[in-house]
């Protein structure tokens, strides 16, 4: 397939998308799931050879877990696609209602951005989560999966086109697959509105530096949590100790750990040892190793993420430092204060510049499902248009109608017409 | 003065305007104010001597009209100041407010960008207008105007620089001076969140091509009218007047008349002649010239932006004719059709992939201050973040706060905890 047609069909495809009903986006997301469940000994064959190709190649237990696609995960990417049927349509609200003079009205009104491009990790069912995503808010939408997850990406992919047919314009989707494709979206900034690339840091960097279609997702996850003085020890341990293990490879695991200088004897042991326990190995800066015997953190540790079992740890003197620090080396994805003072809490809160700024929890949270969205096609770490987990909302933009019955500017200049700037209801 | 190091102060500038409340940032607009008044003099002898080097280098009337600064501009931008005073803070808005679990709630709170670099025209309003925008909004800018007004801008600054001392943290606004600076400004990626270039459609083009910094505003305007079969001819021909000749050389005048065919003969020669009355020169396709005399239009004309009183025409069948023509020709600025039948206006809006669709008025009446938006630092026909005039709303993106008692991932995946998912009031 050349990727060139396929974005050209997806841009006709996405003028038709818009002016679906959401009756038909819905019915669009059930014959998904029909075709998925009148598919699925097709999927699972084609799921067992990439398992196969993928152990040849010797794939880490973790990207085996994430390859396979059985009967479980079939249940849930159906169950996801009826949660999805059901949310409410973010197409065609309006958000500014305006009389600008006497019978000449200002709506704006959302709608799809149109095409987007996404590349993915090698879960299969994301494949379903971003495509469903796409069709309910109205995007036509070219997709690249892993490598390894080929064969079933293709099934899915056949699923879905038959299970839409009819329904969707022609065009509506397409799998890219192969690296060359991807390079090859890059250049189509006439019919690609928006590229979310999800990844490895260097293979995001990459496609923001060669690409002049928008790019919306984030390169790394160096999230940070700070223990206040004023933090319960209990609580921040137990806090730092999920930020950090509950899942290692992650982009929104702490990798810094900020610690004031008060707190400092009390909290570091108790948290060293609670961490060393989960097998975190622990890189400090001169203070710490005063205090507690870990290994030396330098200047490049502050800046690395480690999607690891490794924890960088550094003292402080107040709020305003660690708020410093991490604004210089930080993200800008999720940063966590651990305080029961609230002035600290809301200096934490106004100063630091990340999509997530949280109190008192773990960094782990910043997730769409977790904020409750339905799904995500990915998280933002850039500050224009979505920021932090991105959900349908984010896949929308927005138009103005302006409605009249012949006005004109010039009308306005010669004072024949004046205008109220009025908010309708 | 180095660019890098005025990039990099409005970067720490940014994070300290943050965290100001919007008293102290209406008192920096009145600062503003005052100061200005203070300064007039010097203003007004600054901008005499722009206007003399301007007259020597023998700059057209209606941009020597665009440079002066004077006692009524001076009012202009006074009142501007006090109105936008008055405006609600754009910051701290909560726009979602949702329980994650008990004792867990997000929040999705408005906030500014950062830091934003606006490279504007000849106007040296502009610049008081760009700036105090960016302060309301708690955005630091780095601000460069036309070369012709270098004295008047440099004087304004001051005056600007000195109202607001002791009020906003250094380095919230300067001065680039030359072409040279908006270069070194587009490698400033790590201290500047976005550009918005104003300007001729090769130089927006320039800067989007040599910036990985995200960039908002608009390349072309080639803006389109479309009467349709239901048209009432009257209203067409004072709308088409109105979108063609109320000003020349911006971006909202309609470059492009489509007409369809069945009213074309009714139409064309009043509009025709209505126009030339105006001194447009009008350039048709085969099937237009076939009803009236003019110059023939190429393939070509379609995808120019005359700026000048120029205006080609195209006949077409069908509203959906009209909409492809648009959608593959136009630059999604602004698109108006001009029709009874609702069927067809509702196709328009639906179908049209621009920032602003209208029904029945002007092409000219895209603008912030039309709008009702106060004023606008720029027009955007990207699709991401803002879309169309961009006002105090566009300044701002959000953060996500989420604030617990000690929450953790793994205490929802054993269940301890429950998603609620429940909306705050």
């Amino acid at each position: 397939m050349q990727v060139k047609e396929a974005a050209a069909a997806a841009r006709q495809a996405a003028y038709a998308l818009a002016q679906l009903t959401h009756e038909q986006r819905i019915a669009a997301l059930q014959g998904m799931a029909q075709a998925l469940k009148a598919h699925a000994q097709v999927i699972f064959a084609a799921n067992r050879e990439d398992m196969q190709s993928a152990q040849a190649e010797n794939l880490t237990a973790p990207l085996m877990r994430r390859l396979k696609f059985d009967e479980r995960k079939l249940q849930d990417v159906i169950t996801g696609l009826f949660s999805l049927s059901g949310l409410p349509d973010p197409l065609g609200q309006t958000t500014l209602a305006r009389e600008l003079t006497p019978g000449l009205n200002l709506y704006r009104v959302s709608c799809p951005i149109g095409v987007i491009g996404v590349v993915f990790e090698s879960r299969p069912d994301a494949l379903v989560q971003i495509a469903s995503l796409c069709v309910k808010s109205g995007n036509a939408v070219l997709l690249k999966g892993g490598r390894e997850a080929l064969r079933t990406n293709r099934a899915l992919m056949a699923a879905l086109t038959e299970g839409t047919k009819g329904i969707l314009p022609d065009g509506w989707g397409a799998l890219l697959e192969t690296r060359e494709d991807v390079t090859d979206m890059l250049s189509q900034d006439q019919s690609i509105d928006l590229i979310i690339p999800r990844g490895s840091n260097a293979f995001v960097r990459y496609i923001m530096d060669h690409t002049h279609i928008p790019v919306m997702g984030h390169a790394d996850g160096i999230c940070h949590t700070y223990v206040d003085a004023s933090a319960e020890v209990d609580m921040a341990v137990r806090v730092v100790v999920d930020a950090k293990t509950q899942a290692l490879a992650v982009c929104n695991a702490t990798e810094t750990l900020l610690v004031h200088r008060d707190i400092a004897p009390a909290f570091l042991p108790v948290c060293a040892s609670a961490l060393k326990e989960k097998g975190v190995e622990l890189r400090g800066d001169d203070e710490t190793r005063q205090i507690m015997d870990c290994l030396p953190a330098t200047d490049a540790d502050w800046a690395t993420e480690y999607l690891d079992a490794i924890l960088s740890i550094k003292i402080v003197g107040s709020v305003e430092e660690a708020i410093r620090h991490i604004n210089r080396y930080g993200s800008h994805h999720t940063d966590a204060i651990i305080a029961s003072d609230e002035t600290a809490q809301r200096r934490f809160l106004a100063g630091i510049d990340s999509a997530g700024v949280y109190v008192n929890c773990s960094t782990r949270f910043a997730d769409g499902y977790r904020y409750g969205f339905g799904a995500e096609v990915g998280i933002s770490t850039g500050k224009l248009h979505a920021r932090g987990p991105v959900g349908l909302e984010g896949l929308c933009t927005y138009k103005y109608h302006l409605l009249g019955s012949g006005q004109t500017v010039e009308d306005t200049v010669t004072g024949k017409i004046q205008y109220t700037h009025r908010d309708l209801d």
